[in-house]
């Protein structure tokens, strides 16, 4: 049985169609600059297998409906196809940011859910609409194929209102439904679920925290298998330092700067989310770009590196305060969490007094899938555990229908 | 050796008159609503003791001068005063908001020091001039009395850069000087010696966490006896939920509600300052009035209450983390750190495994002083220690002057 996994960026569109018999992914790809005069597909068959192979089409995507109709070419291509027709294709699954507070839980989409992934375009201006079209888009070249709506907004809505409320006139919350939504969730859904088996226990009694470091990242705590506290808030620029984006800051250095720089309130968002972070610290974005700077002795990199080390520590104590020190585990995933052994080390040095002990040796060792890299007698096991969004995704999409 | 200390805002002018050889407070007061039609003064002589006897005069006060001129009649009154002739006076301690980067700790005022605090309007643009104000009407009346201007950001001066930049475009700590500064540095520097002294250790060894939970709040992290994290930013909005401020949000929030509720960045700030908060949650400032509500079934109000402790917790627990777990204590301060033993026993429920063990009968007891509130057998002592900034401002203002 196929699912194919859709997420639609605004000029993007990137997709992975999974055998899920075997939850194998049998092709994945990317098409870039959707709208603008020359457009690239790039289109891996069998992807970090030892059988991968990519292909790269470069060409004009006026639509995302012509990218798409590429992607569905070259899926059934008599050559390089993985399916001979696309009625193979048992149902889709879209990526869609943001549910509000009308839908959580992922969801067949019709009608009414289409108003209501418009009815959240304020609230996430960026990705809604392209998410819209993506389903749109798919409605009209997989006729008659159930499409469904996966939110990133699904595991952060079981936040208990002290968590997701902010302390702002309470009107705000009523009107314009401000609060804290959290992102990232099919990622923490995926990783809650990952460590209760990794640990054999069942997903309603754990009490985890998941450290999803990427070039954005954020951090959930986990109680009885649910949502307790999330980093990111109204929006992904909250919490911690990203690789563009502030994270947490004093809100009136916003009014100041926009006073000062005389910036609108959209140059202001930007600011925050594309020009600060890693970038606005020391001009890099990329982690592994910045640990070569810090290897060549550049002080603002080594200070961006510290500056997000302590954001995470940080983000690590209040969490384990939440939880009363109960934690059954501590989880490194994403980009950096998953590769990035000098951040872990740096994140876990010196919590061994709260049980926190990391094996150094196999911290550096490089190796595939879930495993422990702290030591057995730490109290708080640490484990690495790669996410897997579109899988996560594709299995949502076959639970909805019932599969 | 008497010292005045002035703490002068743009519509009132508070004050302190101590006598240093014994530490005690001869009078203090507060002129109110200067600048308007009709003012008042409420005068203390003696207070907090067993002779406390208060006046309160009602006059227009159209300047700081005028308000000023009646404390001095009341200071030397033949019948109720507590000086013969205001020359007793042997200084002026005056408490200045902000020092930006360039000045730090105390200092005899002149004309360069006035520069400077100038400078500042920018950065604390409610109180910098008032302050300056204040001294400057203190020349005035007392010539040839030397003033000293102690600083709020005097403390959090003392953090190291990773603690005190934010993750923003670098150019924006250079050209604005946009860095975290912290603020309450008076109180949380006495509480720091104060700690010390309570515990027989040596300042520069001391490793602990002040909670200064009053109106506003703000809470430090204390490593070798200096600031090594503060909760308030450039400004005194980011951190805890407080009276009136929302603490620290997803900034995001800042332009999206601007957007869609047309406020100017003026407006904006007053939003976060003045209506947020406890108050934009559930209407009630106080924590005696949140309580209130609390008994009387109030959900808000349980919800604000929830809120303000969590955000607490949480920065425990991520200062905490940042001193490794070793720290020497917890001190409570201030008017809820002080007086409100719910508020600090929800903060410290749960914490056992920690080491933190509240004695609830002596937390739940009223006594003046500083003393211990945790069992014995906790691993970390947790104190109230009662703060007392004028005391602070004078102890320093006689440290500038050698004496």
């Amino acid at each position: 049985m196929k699912v194919l996994v859709i997420n639609a960026g605004s000029s993007s569109c990137k997709y992975q169609l999974l055998e899920m018999d075997t939850q194998s992914v049998l092709c994945s790809g990317l098409a870039e600059r959707i709208g603008q005069t020359s457009g690239r597909l790039t289109h891996k068959i069998a992807p970090d297998t030892d059988k991968e192979s990519k292909l790269v089409r470069e060409a004009a995507f006026p639509t995302h409906v012509e990218a798409m109709e590429l992607v569905i070419a070259l899926l059934t291509d008599p050559e390089v196809g993985v399916i001979k027709d696309k009625g193979e294709i048992f149902a889709i699954g879209h990526r869609v940011l943001h549910g509000g507070e009308s839908i959580t839980d992922p969801v067949l989409v019709d009608s009414h859910v289409k108003d209501i992934i418009k009815d959240c375009f304020l609230l996430g201006p960026l990705h809604n609409p392209a998410n819209l079209m993506g389903i749109e888009v798919a409605e009209k070249l997989f006729p008659g194929v159930p499409n469904v709506a996966v939110f990133d907004t699904e595991f952060g809505m079981g936040m208990p209102p002290e968590a997701y409320m902010y302390a702002l006139p309470y009107e705000l919350y009523e009107e314009l439904k401000i609060r804290r939504y959290g992102f990232h969730g099919t990622s923490h859904k995926y990783i809650a679920r990952k460590t209760a088996e990794y640990l054999g226990k069942p997903l309603n009694e754990l009490r985890s925290i998941t450290m999803h470091l990427g070039n954005g990242s954020s951090m959930s705590c986990v109680r009885d298998g649910k949502c307790f506290d999330t980093s990111m808030g109204l929006t992904p620029l909250e919490g911690l330092i990203m690789g563009t984006r502030c994270g947490s800051i004093d809100p009136a250095i916003v009014p100041f700067v926009m006073e000062k720089k005389s910036l609108s309130p959209a140059e202001a968002d930007t600011l925050m989310n594309k020009k600060s972070g890693l970038l606005g610290l020391c001009g890099y974005t990329d982690m592994r770009d910045v640990h070569a700077q810090v290897e060549k002795g550049d002080k603002r990199a080594a200070l961006a590196l510290q500056m997000l080390v302590r954001s995470i520590k940080k983000t690590l104590g209040s969490y384990i305060f939440l939880l009363d020190g109960k934690v059954d585990a501590l989880v490194f995933t994403a980009g950096i969490g998953e590769n990035d052994d000098i951040v872990r080390a740096a994140v876990c040095d010196g919590l061994e007094s709260f049980g926190i002990k990391l094996d150094l040796k196999e911290n550096g060792t490089r190796k595939p899938g879930a495993r422990t890299i702290s030591l057995p007698d730490g109290k708080i096991p640490v484990l690495i555990i790669p996410t897997n969004e579109e899988l996560q995704i594709a299995l949502a999409t076959l639970e909805v229908l019932g599969k």
